[in-house]
């Protein structure tokens, strides 16, 4: 029995689909969230920028008391998370495993699509583990640099113009790779699995927050540390604007967080 | 006469089009450009955010010796530029009373488009210069929101389907509005001037870096601090890898500009 709170974190609004799945399936875990909303977005930089900001992120959530780090972030998972967690006195989950985990599960023809940000697809990770789980089995990756910024202008709701312009442009990559499972390979992406599911009609969708819920929850209750509260609360910190954040968080949580934002100081990072 | 380099900055690749217009202008001058891609873009943060990151872009060129800087970023000029200016001891000049001014000037039927990113326009900076300028002039603004990414994305080509479908949803707006004049209120929008021309057809376009080095030429002449060097060199910063930077400055500059650029670390700002 542990009543620390689980930390999860991610470059923005994304992270908080992972933080629904986990308020679903451990309803009475206290939850701190770190979204660095002022330096939103992680896709496009660098592989050693991400791994800078991901350290500072998970240094930031180790001043509370904290049981465990989830990454809610796919271009975090994908780009040297191993490398930094290995430092905390904590496990630090990325969503790499468990949604790789669940799509090789759910597959029945063995062919496999991704997609994520430029840094994710570059980085080639989700590849990496898909072929060790199941090898032979085919992957078809398409970067979607743009749906982070579409679904971060809030440009969500199924039937928005921009929004589909944009995901027909991406998603028409696999009209002709016959694929039966994709992996929504971005925290951010599920706000559109709706988008994706009629796009691509009939495909296994892979939530990787999702997954990742389970898979923490599963790791805690081996272990002991699940909490023995009734419910469990959630506080949210950013790093640029409450409003900002709090409007739209609304959208990505389908509950009101208002009075439970705050603003941190990118330079305490 | 005063051999200092005049310091440029810019959220990310932006303001290499006022770069490409100060070389212009003024070949002579020596260049430091600071682009800060390890958190562009500018154009979603809230004012105070994106003071914050102005202030240290400006402290950074500040390090220098620099006898000016040009904010070439329409989200810092329109937003607090004025407030934190005055903090140093050298000018430093902003895109929007240049770029104001040219409107002001070409415009016939006194009937004036702008486009700018969400932060700019939200701010309410054009009009209210314009108003000054041109009393009883009709004003009509348009924020872009996703137009920086698809520029930073090197989605720039004319034809590129992506850019004309994103494009096409922002200029729609303008179809009955009968401007003569647009301003392209934010440095990424010359890069795909040749776009925004042709969907709007006819209409005097303004590039806020080429009025900007317009001004800043005759304001450094008046005041005798033109250099007399033979020829000037350019020097580029960025805050995220340096790789990334060379590759897509190379499309904004029309210019190799590789072993010239240096990556700084954010927290050193």
């Amino acid at each position: 029995m542990d009543r620390r709170a689980i930390g999860v974190f991610d470059s923005g609004l994304g992270g908080l689909t992972a933080v629904k799945k986990l308020m679903e399936v451990m309803p009475r875990e206290d939850i701190i969230y770190f979204g660095d909303t002022g330096r939103v977005p992680y896709g496009g930089r660098s592989r050693e920028t991400i791994i800078k900001y991901a350290g500072q992120d998970i240094e930031f959530l180790r001043k509370f008391n904290i049981k465990a780090v989830v990454a809610a972030c796919g271009t975090v998972s994908t780009n040297g998370l191993e490398e930094i967690s290995g430092g905390f006195d904590f496990p630090v989950m990325g969503v790499l495993g468990p949604a790789a985990s669940a799509a090789a599960r759910m597959t029945k023809t063995g062919r496999i699509g991704i997609i994520g940000t430029a840094a994710s697809i570059r980085s080639g990770a989700y590849e990496r583990r898909l072929m060790e789980l199941l090898p032979g089995c085919r992957i078809f990756s398409r970067a979607c640099p743009l749906l982070v910024p579409v679904i971060e202008e809030g440009r969500i709701r199924k039937g928005d113009r921009l929004l589909s312009l944009v995901a027909d442009e991406y998603l028409s990559y696999f009209d002709d790779k016959d694929i039966d499972t994709l992996i929504m390979g971005c925290t951010h992406y599920p706000i559109i699995a709706d988008t994706i599911a009629e796009r691509l009609g009939g495909v296994n969708l892979i939530d990787p927050g999702g997954e990742t819920a389970k898979e923490l929850s599963g790791f805690l209750r081996e272990r002991g540390l699940l909490t023995d509260s009734e419910k469990g609360s959630c506080r949210f910190y950013v790093s640029d604007s409450v409003e900002g954040f709090a409007e739209k968080a609304d959208i990505f949580l389908q509950q009101r967080i208002e009075g439970q934002v705050s603003r941190v100081s990118i330079d305490e990072l």
